[in-house]
């Protein structure tokens, strides 16, 4: 662990010494330089006799700041060990700003996952009411409960593609709906064509599947017909895994000629489209009219999946598949075999989500909207020479470096406080190598702090030890 | 579809002519007769001018009967197909004693899947209290919440098995924790050893995983060492898959010496045991000291697995798994490939329950013997041929027939409304057709009236057509 010796930390903190009380403003200093990355998170601070000696104060002043920081979350110490510099757990303290650090200090930059809309609580509370119907039963609803399917399916019907409830899967999140659906229709070495850059965690699940991944490359501009189109007859794809609304990572979205493109080609090549629709709400300028893809299937080819983590939480782990009622009661009795059900509460909770969609809704865009104006202001004036397309929705920007490595960028940023997610990861084996994705689903506030940070990363290289990538920790 | 002419029906309702208001006592005399089983689900009754003909009342009275049926939903009702008995939804007669009846009007004696507690309302509506410390993460806890782990861990350490949280993942359900152990320790091919009878879904999950299952019989009587060590070693197999606390579907309970001998001849085998602790809570009768399989282990080869649905409520869908930290984080990262993580709030639920655990289990541990001996006593008094231990825990009678198929007689069973699990969904194909499975864990109310129409479908056999199984309905 790299250390501040007391010289170091006498000269960063520059607190005059007449204030009072010194303790106070001695703590305010060193959370001031934690937060502005000039103290760097891990790092150990001197001990409290030496940093007292220097600055010529008493051991108790130097140890009730010291406490104070440890009772705000700014420093952590372990007997033997000394003190080291932290990030606030935003477990244990809820009215922080600092909430979207994760349990290493460090602002989670690599995922593209907001916090909770204001109407979950009440959402929740409301649904707690509605389980008694639901608790003198098993509790087992493989296909999900009818309440919430009848939302899903006047959800898509809304959207412009009849649907009834028939046709709808409720799954335990978005993954586990891309997990379904290639444990039904796809087998090991068939092949599965990706965008790329695609959903890390849809790679994990192909490669889970053992079948084997056919990437085509996609750009913020987009598709290019022919190239998906000679990539799906050439491989003689079983299935092509698609995201027409505000690609993640690169925020790109089709426009209804590809779609209808995209969808013959499929029906040439005899390929089966899962199209993740877990973006589709969230649009912050005005696109081109659309309709979803599956209205342009004429085949039953095209499988819709959708979630409740990006319009609404992660923590809810509701998704759902809509595809033909016949293909539904399959994908059911895989699932059972899976998980046996999706549970309760959670399927009432996001019901009752659906019945305020358009409030949630325009909530999460005119936040989203806020936080990626501040994200690209933030990068423009730090790092004017990276380049990207300011997407007109999703959560995501997908940067271009101007130089160097992401993945070594990453390393470094880790040092200064900040999570990132190296354009490696949303693609195969050794490509990618220039490219970052940053989510813009925290506030402006973290953003404009993390962007700092990783300026000062950039310029300054890894320093001490790199913490350890979390690999428990999702790039959804 | 059957159906009864009006000549029949006259003659089974047995209304004096003189009863005032004659329309309610004819619709109580039909409701009597589907709730007895004189008149089965899913029968046609007569229209409503020839019904009154017959019965020489007038046709404004057999009218007011049929809606006073359709409104309490003992009869349904299509423009052009006529009227057919039926048993209320229970989703929309919530204060109904026929609260187990599936969708299609059947007694649910397939599922062993008590209902939910009278803490559970309570533990969620705090749940919910305790949400808005998450709601401002991501929401993504791929090994669980700290909270419920903490629990977790509690509980196995308080049985006598000493845990840190770092052992425990949480997952979605059991089955869910099931499939995770056999995604990352067994490979297509991989033998994997499982009881003969054993939980249907367990099987399941094996076939996803294109293991190969070797069946070692067991009865009410339990665990053959012999046998079960033969089995290991001879088919070298990678894990083995045990209920050794009130197995799922015998009841049977595993001693502590068998206990001991499993795991040492586990050890000897090189064979990994995945420990099902699903029953373990639901104790009913005093059964010999035991600890749990995981503290015989030497060297981190049991894997213990349990679920919040048997002692809490299925529709809650949480799991969990103890093995090392190591392995825990292992199972994690392919976890995070299939679902991510599970639900914020489910997990609160459970952790709340958790605090509450001596008094659900009281509850559940009294309701199930009641059940559990009225079931018994009813065996008894009407089908006193077939054969069945009673068991000292769980809930779930094995019962031998006297004569006959268990397949046969569910089918019949499910003319007369009542939904039966038989034996050879505990097995491998094509063995154990003279058992069949009785859960315990409803009502005794509506055990009686299950055994009753089980009596009659043995006596009389199918009548019209047999409704067509509902392979979405999970036997758990």
């Amino acid at each position: 662990m790299r250390h501040l010796s007391a010289n170091q930390v006498a000269r960063l903190v520059d607190v005059s010494p007449g204030v009072r009380p010194y303790y106070r403003a001695l703590a305010d200093a060193v959370r001031t330089l934690v937060l502005d990355g000039q103290i760097p998170v891990r790092v150990r601070m001197p001990a409290e006799r030496h940093l007292a000696e220097t600055l010529q104060v008493s051991r108790t002043t130097v140890t009730s700041a010291y406490d104070l920081l440890r009772e705000r979350g700014y420093l952590e110490s372990r007997q033997g060990s000394g003190s080291w510099t932290a990030l606030p757990d935003p477990a244990v303290t809820s009215d922080n700003p600092w909430l979207t650090v994760d349990g290493e200090g460090l602002i989670q930059m690599h995922a593209a996952a907001p916090a909770a809309p204001s109407a979950l609580l009440e959402a929740m509370a409301e649904a707690v009411d509605d389980v008694p119907r639901y608790a003198m039963g098993n509790g087992y609803h493989t296909l999900g409960l009818p309440v919430l399917r009848e939302r899903i399916a006047a959800y898509h019907t809304a959207r412009g593609l009849a649907t009834r409830p028939e046709q709808i899967l409720v799954t335990t999140g978005s993954q586990h709906a891309i997990q379904i659906v290639l444990g039904v229709l796809t087998g090991p070495g068939d092949a599965v064509l990706v965008e790329s850059p695609t959903y890390p965690h849809a790679l994990d699940a192909v490669r889970l599947r053992g079948a084997r991944i056919v990437p085509v490359g996609i750009s913020h501009e987009g598709w290019q017909v022919e190239l998906v189109t000679s990539a799906m007859r050439q491989s003689a794809a079983r299935l092509a895994y698609l995201m027409p609304d505000f690609q993640n990572p690169t925020g790109a979205f089709m426009d209804d000629a590809t779609r209808a493109a995209v969808t013959a080609a499929a029906r040439r090549a005899d390929t089966v489209l899962l199209v993740d629709e877990t973006w589709s709400e969230l649009e912050l300028e005005e696109v081109p009219g659309t309709v979803p893809m599956a209205a342009h299937d004429t085949d039953s080819r095209v499988i819709s999946i959708g979630s409740a983590s990006k319009l609404w939480w992660g923590g809810l782990r509701i998704g759902w598949i809509r595809t033909t009622a016949a293909l539904a009661r399959r994908m059911a009795l895989h699932r059972a075999a899976m998980d046996i059900a999706s549970p309760v509460l959670e399927q009432l909770v996001v019901a009752r989500l659906f019945d305020r969609l358009e409030e949630t809704r325009a909530e999460r865009r005119r936040t989203l909207r806020a936080s990626r104006d501040a994200l690209v202001a933030a990068l423009r004036e730090r790092l004017p020479a990276w380049e990207f397309a300011v997407p007109r929705g999703g959560g995501t920007l997908w940067v271009r470096l101007d130089t160097g490595s992401a993945v070594s960028l990453a390393e470094a940023a880790a040092c200064h406080g900040v999570r990132l997610a190296p354009g490696p990861w949303f693609g195969l084996e050794g490509t990618l190598e220039g490219y970052l994705r940053l989510p813009y689903t925290q506030s402006p506030q973290v953003l404009r702090e993390a962007v700092a940070r990783i300026a000062t990363a950039r310029r300054r290289g890894r320093i001490g030890s790199v913490p350890q990538p979390d690999s428990l920790s999702p790039t959804v």
